[in-house]
């Protein structure tokens, strides 16, 4: 079958065998925002043709490709929710070439009531639900970072961190980029950041302290966003294991931010284990075991 | 005497009487920013003539004047340190029409070692001693909120929120600001972004909020601003009160700004007690008092 990760800039294809090892990849800038007229048909074929000429026809797609900006809106499935319940809310779209269905996003509540949503992400968490073994936590970094909780191997919830998109507008936009130069996202100003956040104080005094610290010469100016970074992604992960002590977390994403996000978790006293984002391809294929393909 | 409060962007002189109570004041726009050519002495001639006229040659300066940006650098007083300490660091500034001193900044560190300063600031806190009654709490809320720690009449420590800017950065430059139009900074959204602060999850987990609760027609976007920024304002307030419910907090600065953190102080099991920039006044007087004028 034929996994697809059709994000709001990103596209990423898999060809998955029987067995659910990755046959063959493709990757490209060719994301639900860059596509003109709603052309996603053509750019399936054109992305997909050869693999579709050599056999296959059962294809589904994750990601905003299914919000109401993608080919076809595909309505939220409340947690708590698996691979079965997932596969039994796919959404089938007509494509003159072979099966095409979309793979709902979820929807939940946190414990005080307000409505987080994802999409794509979903289908990255079943594809690490075998590592999980069972129940435990998944967390995908980002501009958006979300914390998935796995119970008896299904997502009963998750929360929604501003993390990403708070770096960036801090960096762009306040007194501190005026601090800052380009310097290496990890090493030690990252790992004193994220033991800044331990101490008493709170966020919004914490971050203070990159300017702080710069002017008085204790932190380089080429260290000073990891520093930055390291204070706001050490907020999102002791906020998120709260009263987890000594939990596995399941980092998915690209290897720099499971990285930086896996040093945090291990200096907040709890373990992380790193996956790729080919976990796409993994829930791609457990759903896809559960679909009535008829 | 005469005190003058000269901050980058703005300049608030009061003519002060013996007793301490104001006789006269002036304000305007003319903060060291918009000081074309070092001219300070030119401005002050200008702002504050018709005083010297009547008699008036004690004249303290407090705020960004005393700044390597202003008129001349006066150099940080460490805490702790009250009106007699400020009288004793006074920096003298050549000025043919009356006597003309600086009062210096204050500086800190924090429980982690982080430097901190204030300068303006600390001239307004002297100012509130009296109501605060030997030892407690000041706020001073703004783009960078300050929280100073008074003891027998002392400013001994203090820390810098970034508070007011972090709300710009994310009201300005991301995805939130899709959804807010112009509201009442007040009213019932901003206590709710108050109470949710009070929840687990964290600050960049709450903030996301406004964009879950927005979307579900669960706060209107004339109120999504101030549902942010309360929720700000509230992780600000629990984080300088950790530890201390039931203190009494003296909140100093402009009255929209002050009613705003009282009602998030309230609301966090403290007490807020007001005061208006005037506060400033008092605090020259205070400093006056214990300068040597020779």
């Amino acid at each position: 079958m034929i996994g697809i990760d059709w994000g709001t800039t990103s596209f990423r294809a898999f060809r998955i065998a029987r067995d659910g090892s990755i046959r063959d990849r493709r990757a490209g800038q060719r994301g639900i925002m860059n596509i003109p007229d709603g052309r996603f048909a053509e750019t399936l074929r054109d992305e997909i043709g050869p693999w579709l000429a050599a056999g296959e026809d059962r294809v589904l797609l994750s990601g905003m490709i299914g919000s109401r900006q993608g080919w076809k809106e595909a309505p939220y499935v409340p947690c708590p929710a698996g691979a079965p319940e997932l596969a039994a809310a796919l959404v089938d779209i007509p494509f003159d070439w072979g099966k095409v269905k979309l793979v709902p996003g979820l929807s939940a509540a946190d414990e005080a009531g307000v409505a987080e949503v994802m999409r794509g992400e979903e289908t990255q968490v079943v594809g690490v639900l075998a590592a999980i073994g069972g129940s435990g936590l998944a967390c995908l970094p980002g501009t958006h970072s979300k914390w998935a909780r796995v119970e008896d191997g299904r997502i009963v919830g998750f929360a929604t961190h501003m993390t990403g998109e708070t770096f960036s507008a801090l960096r762009g936009h306040t007194i501190l980029s005026r601090m800052m130069s380009e310097g290496p996202a990890d090493g030690a100003p990252f790992d004193a950041g994220v033991q800044r956040s331990g101490d008493p104080g709170g966020l919004l005094h914490h971050i203070f302290g990159v300017r702080a610290l710069t002017l008085a010469g204790r932190l380089a100016e080429t260290g000073s966003a990891a520093y930055l970074s390291g204070i706001l992604v050490g907020h999102e992960v002791r906020a998120a294991l709260a009263g987890m002590a000594g939990a596995v977390v399941h980092v998915i994403g690209a290897p720099d931010l499971t990285s930086l996000y896996a040093r945090a978790i291990s200096a907040c006293g709890a373990y992380a284990e790193r996956h790729d984002g080919e976990a796409a391809a993994r829930g791609h294929a457990l759903i896809g075991e559960h679909a009535a393909w008829a």
